[in-house]
């Protein structure tokens, strides 16, 4: 089968991969109804992170069960299921405690901007559905596979509250479901620092309800301004870099929270700095595999479509156009159908 | 008056100064009954922190109002009371969302190591009593100032909560009250990394259940030995240093949380490192007035002593042999009494 390659910046292949097999008995394999292209790919993609050899690519997933291996049980063929792009054994303490991404027996998801995908520990992994979907269903349902579930917990680990102030630093997809979980979590007051009128627009329709555009030391006196001098009581970091943690770190109030879920590149924090600050920091890869259940019934009963920030699909084999577009800021997140 | 001055590395004057007096309205003037050396005072005593110039000393203090100014109303001259290292009005946003020590008019205290001492923004900084307490309870009284406090909110910034596992790294005045803090939060298990017999005796009598003497990847080893693999619920970091960090980060289980009280000397987190795992870091200058009130109550109703880590007391004149002991670690903590 042909699937997704980063060869180095700028260059995405889609070529002649093998077709994953059932490799352990907690295996399955699944047919992919749809997949996408994540902020994080945008990093190697960008030169900004090395690829030292050619790396597939892709990590949000959902489709029907083909094959299981012989020891999954609550998995069945044909089954329609969503993953997260952390597989996880769901019993293990760390994901009892909720943080399935740190699972003592995690694999990274990979190889999922193709047509067919394996998927390790798989009655972990998976959460199925009874009925296959309606196609209409299926953005807001691929959504809830990173990039809901990551806005989500930038939200929880920001501690967002009914009635409290929130920043949202980044206007990209995890940025904007940010806003939708805040809005969802009962945020009163929901500021977006972004420069870009699409994105501006759609951050109002999940529930934003001021628009920052400055940046730096300028978007937090600004932020400053627009909370009488406070500062706000939690910050959805969704970047990753030096700049905007710094922006989080400066419009929080004292005893307010950041919740960080941007890859961080290059970023440090000076102890000094966070100390006096006062401020509450959490984050890390998302759990999303805590959150599928219920973001799942937040989509099947329409309370939530996520799946809006899906500006642009494709068909899977013109998967460089979506990585171009996302690049280019000419889309904010690229479906890829097989 | 003599009051006690810092010239520079293991310089410390017991010389005279000017005697305090009201200079705002809002300032109170108290005559000091007890007061002690802090283990941030021993940074710069011992060199790792600039001393620019003859800098008074000392930030801790308990005793009788001589003087209030004309704004002054809730705080009365005979009355006996209590502050904390940041005088605060109590009335800002950040003092009524409990962030004390970020008030928008704090200010640092210092010259507290003499017998007079000038308090601003009285009625927000001090807490009064109805009596003068008897002199057996000074010690714990004092405690409650700063060390208490420290030690309080680092159990607190850390999520200490009942039946769950704890471990304290720094065996300072301020560790060891985080083991008494978190024993009345009802921690289950206290583990405390400690290599000095005086002080592993103190821990446990404050509720330590396990000693840990191995420091660095060692100590996090024995750690996660310790808790079958986990790593701890809650980490209360008293020290401040980057192999003390270090080691909070790495012995607390993805989800867990570190309050860090330490301040913070060469500190700085790798963004990378903190992004994975998956801790809650919080900390800052304690916010001991939000505690002050709760925290006198215990000691005045006799369930808790935390007066016990004074175990050196000394005439105020003989400050600079307070300041050696603890520096040679002979003392845990030094008071004086003027």
């Amino acid at each position: 089968m042909n699937g997704t390659v980063l060869y180095g910046p700028r260059d995405v292949r889609f070529e002649e991969i093998e077709t994953p097999k059932i490799m352990k008995p907690t295996d399955a394999i699944i047919k992919i109804l749809a997949t996408c292209v994540c902020g994080s790919d945008l990093w190697p993609y960008r030169g900004l992170q090395p690829v030292n050899e050619p790396t597939p690519m892709g990590h949000e997933y959902c489709g029907i069960v083909e094959e299981v291996g012989s020891k999954v049980r609550s998995v069945k063929p044909g089954q329609f299921v969503i993953g997260s792009f952390a597989a996880s054994d769901n019993t293990c303490p760390h994901c009892k405690a909720g943080y399935h991404s740190s699972c003592v027996n995690r694999e990274w998801m990979l190889r999922a901007q193709a047509p067919v995908l394996r998927v390790p520990l798989a009655d972990g992994t998976l959460v199925t559905m009874t009925d296959i979907p309606s196609d209409n269903l299926i953005p807001s349902l691929l959504a809830t596979s990173d990039v809901l579930g990551t806005g989500w917990f930038a939200a929880v680990a920001a501690n967002v509250q009914p009635g409290k102030t929130v920043a949202v630093v980044g206007d990209g997809a995890v940025g904007l479901l940010g806003v939708l979980s805040a809005r969802q979590m009962g945020a009163e007051r929901i500021i977006v620092m972004s420069r870009h009128a699409a994105r501006q627009k759609m951050a109002r329709e999940f529930g934003a309800s001021d628009i920052v555009t400055e940046r730096g030391n300028e978007g937090v006196a600004r932020i400053k301004d627009l909370t009488h001098g406070v500062g706000v009581d939690s910050v959805l970091e969704c970047v990753g870099t030096q700049e905007s943690m710094m922006q989080a770190i400066r419009c929080t109030r004292p005893g307010g929270s950041i919740g960080y879920v941007g890859v961080p590149h290059g970023v440090e924090f000076d102890g000094v700095e966070l100390f006096y600050s006062h401020v509450h920091l959490h984050g890390g890869p998302a759990p999303v595999r805590q959150y599928l259940p219920k973001l799942v019934a937040l989509v099947l009963n329409g309370k939530i479509n996520p799946g809006k920030v899906f500006d642009l699909t494709l068909p899977l084999e013109q998967v460089a156009e979506g990585y171009r577009a996302m690049d280019e800021r000419r889309a904010i997140k690229a479906m890829l159908r097989p």
